[in-house]
């Protein structure tokens, strides 16, 4: 891991990958047919990409129970507690309605209400990612979302993976359908014979269900196009060498592309950590993805000063940030730019991909400057509520209708002025 | 304007202009050229489109002095009544940063930071419209935004409307540049020698403006892209047509493509304002208008029973619903979709759009079953906020680690078991 002075630093922005004029016709093809066709279009691109011929879509009572037994009990109740704790955290999220009333009568407010319908995206794939399926599912339950719909790939015999129906299940999501790439995401946003169509869709997935998510935009809602992992540990002196060089290469095991960076004032520290990653990195059994990490997107930034090492992180603004000094606490109003914050010496990263209870799916590449995690408000929705009395009306009728009137809208003025036949 | 029977009613969704294929590769040209060359192309655009050959891009104190002058003192309270109101709405919406602190020593939390710089889009045309100056800058100025610029496009002699320059005189806001279109979304994207970069752009504006904010969108946030004004009336039989009426025209004298729907279970209302809607056209300075939004998207639809029309307006999810009803408190559970909600008769939809305080930019086109109205939060993010303490490591790292290597991540797994040296 390459060791950079601030003062050499270029931009560490990434570009996202919109995919290839191709691959965005393909989508386009995809959804076009999913649309017209349903669960007709979505069986045919099943078995041409995943390779499975499924009957059913939908998972059955018997598929879930068998996913159950097939995991050992305690690591059922692992699973339970994290989904207590991301419950727990959740909860403390929710906004409520509010109204505030005038003394002329005039009642202003505004109504929060769950969406209808979420669906959730989990990613297939070699692993099974149960925890993806508590950080998506848990908020939208949270908000009060009545139907949630979950689709993810099958293997080529179609099956899905215990570990996902396991989590579901825990959480009481009964819809889930084997599908995955643009076709399950054209099914989410348009619905099919067989799949509910939803109202905001949320999830990762590879470059065709990023590329579909952006198109059926607007028709429905989506989270933010996830970009590569990436971690910022902000450290001085007192931090040891060991704790974070591990804590770095666990989001550079992800992906090759993602990102992880020190930033320290302190030259003894940078030269030990970057000893520490080399040594560890070695050990690891997803070793060749981590060094192409680690090569391609990992650095040591050394800092002049504290400030200067603060402000880097905020020019960052990382997807993961770990504060590692003496008082971790004190950093925290410095702080303007990071998807989530781990505060001290036993914060390590992974603390919060599966178990304390905050949410995993936060924004990357720099978005964190404008992005938040994925919360309970991202399931929910604001209606503004006005009750304007007829003291109020009486009262504000003639500004109204001038202001109307300056911004050359006619009719607006006479709307509110039809009332004064009432109190003529 | 036509009644139908709700059994015959087909979808009112109206399809999004997505623009044409020549119009995209112009923004993207436009966006390019921006980028690379900053004021330069941004006075060349402006030179082509808005035939303005300006010197300098930045409104003067003086051009703001003028505007202030050229109005008269009574127009100017009215309007800083209006940013008054507005302003204490959307100081109830404030969310604050919250933490929960467990006996084990482990904190969580959640910090709200404002974004750093916000660009408002305001529209130029024929009328100024002040009441979008202050509708998208005042609840970035409650989030506590430190940047607001604005852009707003020039006519052919370099000026910009006096109503415009006032209404952000009020607001203390100094950063307005003379340019429109998707140079203007580029200027404020990327930045360039004279006009600052921002995080989130806002505001209305042509089919242009509409595409270069898709374009930009993840290299900063965007608000919603805007369909065409909508209005539903539900209202029953204690409603006078006459007022029904003119709050539907209201919106159909926006735009041709604007949609006023009355949802009544009273089919004398529904006769009498189908001639009250004909005999008040007739006389509005912008019945060309009014006449082709009421003709193309206009209807008053006929429901048997009370409850089908409050699921009709749930199936609409309009951008405004004005509820006229004996107590129409209590139809406010009922409604679940709907950006404003206007309840009872002095509740004209022109209240809202300049004075009573709640922000006039809503979802429209049906996507309030997703959307909010502009507000506080859309300027802010969160970050989450975990202190692990050690107790809380030691009581759960196991959990942890096995959590991490059934998702097939090592490196997950002995980041937390590193901790472990600290306690052995």
């Amino acid at each position: 891991m390459k060791i950079i002075n601030k003062s050499d630093l270029k931009s560490l922005k990434r570009s996202v990958d919109q995919g290839t004029e191709e691959q965005r016709k393909t989508v386009q093809e995809i959804i076009a047919q999913v649309k017209q066709q349903g669960d007709k279009a979505v069986k045919e691109y099943t078995e041409r990409f995943d390779k499975a011929k499924l009957d059913a879509l939908k998972v059955t009572k018997g598929e879930f129970e068998q996913a159950y037994d097939s995991l050992d009990g305690e690591f059922v109740e692992i699973l339970k507690e994290a989904a207590k704790n991301i419950t727990a955290f959740h909860e403390k999220q929710r906004s409520t309605s509010w109204f505030d009333s005038s003394e002329d009568g005039t009642i202003l407010g505004q109504k929060i209400t769950p969406i209808d319908a979420a669906g959730v995206y989990v990613p297939g794939g070699t692993a099974a990612y149960p925890s993806s399926v508590f950080m998506n599912v848990i908020p939208a339950q949270v908000a009060g979302v009545k139907k949630i719909v979950m689709v993810t790939p099958p293997d080529e015999d179609g099956n899905v993976p215990d570990g996902v129906l396991l989590a579901a299940h825990i959480l009481g999501v009964e819809d889930v359908y084997k599908v995955g790439g643009a076709q399950a995401i054209a099914a989410l946003a348009y619905g099919t014979e067989t799949i509910p169509a939803v109202d905001k869709i949320t999830g990762p997935g590879n470059v065709f269900v990023a590329l579909a998510k952006r198109e059926v935009f607007g028709d429905v809602d989506i989270d933010m196009i996830a970009g590569p992992s990436e971690i910022a540990v902000l450290a001085d002196e007192t931090a040891r060498a060991s704790e974070i060089a591990a804590d770095l290469l666990s989001q550079a095991e992800h992906d090759a592309r993602s990102s992880s960076v020190l930033v320290t004032n302190s030259e003894p520290l940078a030269q030990s950590v970057q000893k520490e990653v080399q040594s560890q990195l070695d050990r690891l059994p997803r070793a060749d993805i981590a060094r192409q990490s680690v090569e391609d997107y990992g650095m040591i930034v050394l800092c002049e000063t504290w400030d200067e090492a603060v402000d880097t992180i905020n020019e960052i603004a990382p997807e993961h940030l770990e504060v590692v000094t003496e008082d971790p606490f004190q950093e925290l109003g410095k702080i303007k730019h990071a998807g989530a914050i781990f505060l001290g010496p036993y914060s390590s990263e992974p603390v919060g991909d599966y178990f304390a209870g905050p949410n995993h799916v936060l924004p990357t590449n720099g978005t964190a400057r404008f992005s938040s995690p994925l919360n309970v408000d991202d399931f929910t929705k604001k209606s503004s509520v006005i009750s304007y009395s007829r003291q109020a009306l009486e009262n504000n009728v003639d500004k109204i209708a001038r202001f109307a009137r300056l911004e050359g809208l006619e009719a607006h003025a006479r709307a509110v002025e039809t009332r004064k036949e009432r109190w003529k």
